[in-house]
């Protein structure tokens, strides 16, 4: 940030009076410019066991796999956007179930949630973010083949526990050295 | 937004190429501003079945009681945000434990997530955003002047909860009907 949102002069990084951290502050309109983590939401759809993943159309990890997920967005709630990411990336119609994981990532201020999902339909095909949409059963799964850690390691565990019963909801964390 | 932060021209609000939600966009630069929602970390601190409470010194609700919580910042995570705002607002050290409750507020573009916690000592105070730091019996908790309905509703749950045995993550919402 160089200038300022609200009257468009130069900004100052400086602590203001009675905070912690430095802020970009307007020496004009004395607006201060908090900058904070954003959250991705997501799911992990499934049909009769089987998982949808998408293949990138986009930098970065173009041509990677992933589960449907993105930037939430204001006015909507965690499970409206992992739906409607769902509907962006995959034209995927889904019911929004248990959120099953939620993962830090200091590094980049961001913050993963996802939700499991059951698909409704297999009316589903490429949004504009997907070269291919695609069912795996948990055996043809591409693991080597993922777009990111955060989407990976999650998927990984849940599959893993559901083989052995019930996937329980977990904090997770993917820092600079894992990702 | 009015001004672009990068370049100091004047923003447009717009549908990008490829996006459905208008947002600001630099005419000069090419800047995408996006907006999205911030999430707010905070904890229910426990000391011997007491309930650590802080009364508001500042706006909104001021003089009003709530629990220890406030935006999350870049290059953290949650529980590290919950216990920060822990010792801001309480001076109090706390070890945060499982995630509670995540509370949508879409009207206002906020996700609340709430942690149990332990009170780890009983040398705390208030902090500058508080006029008081306080443990309270669970008859004790001042229902009628807590500062906002998503710190009431989960921690009324949570006391419940605990009464029955086992409190249990939940996900809920207060919309602008209910805030």
């Amino acid at each position: 940030m160089k200038f300022c949102s609200q009257c468009g002069s130069e900004v100052e990084l400086r602590i203001p009076t009675g905070d912690t951290l430095p802020r970009f502050v307007c020496p004009v309109c004395h607006t201060i410019h908090y900058q904070n983590p954003k959250m991705v939401v997501g799911c992990i759809p499934e049909w009769k066991g089987r998982i949808l993943l998408c293949r990138r159309a986009i930098a970065p990890r173009e041509g990677k796999w992933t589960l449907p997920a993105g930037f939430m967005e204001n006015n909507e709630t965690l499970a409206q956007g992992a739906a409607r990411e769902t509907l962006e990336e995959a034209n995927a119609r889904v019911e929004i179930r248990e959120l099953y994981a939620v993962y830090n990532l200091p590094h980049i201020s961001q913050v993963y949630l996802l939700f499991r999902a059951k698909l409704l339909d297999l009316d589903f095909s490429p949004g504009i973010e997907s070269l291919e949409v695609k069912l795996f059963e948990e055996h043809e799964i591409p693991w080597d083949e993922m777009a990111f850690r955060v989407i990976h390691d999650p998927l990984k565990r849940y599959l893993k526990e559901r083989r052995q019963g019930q996937p329980a909801f977990h904090i997770g964390m993917i820092d600079r050295s894992s990702s």
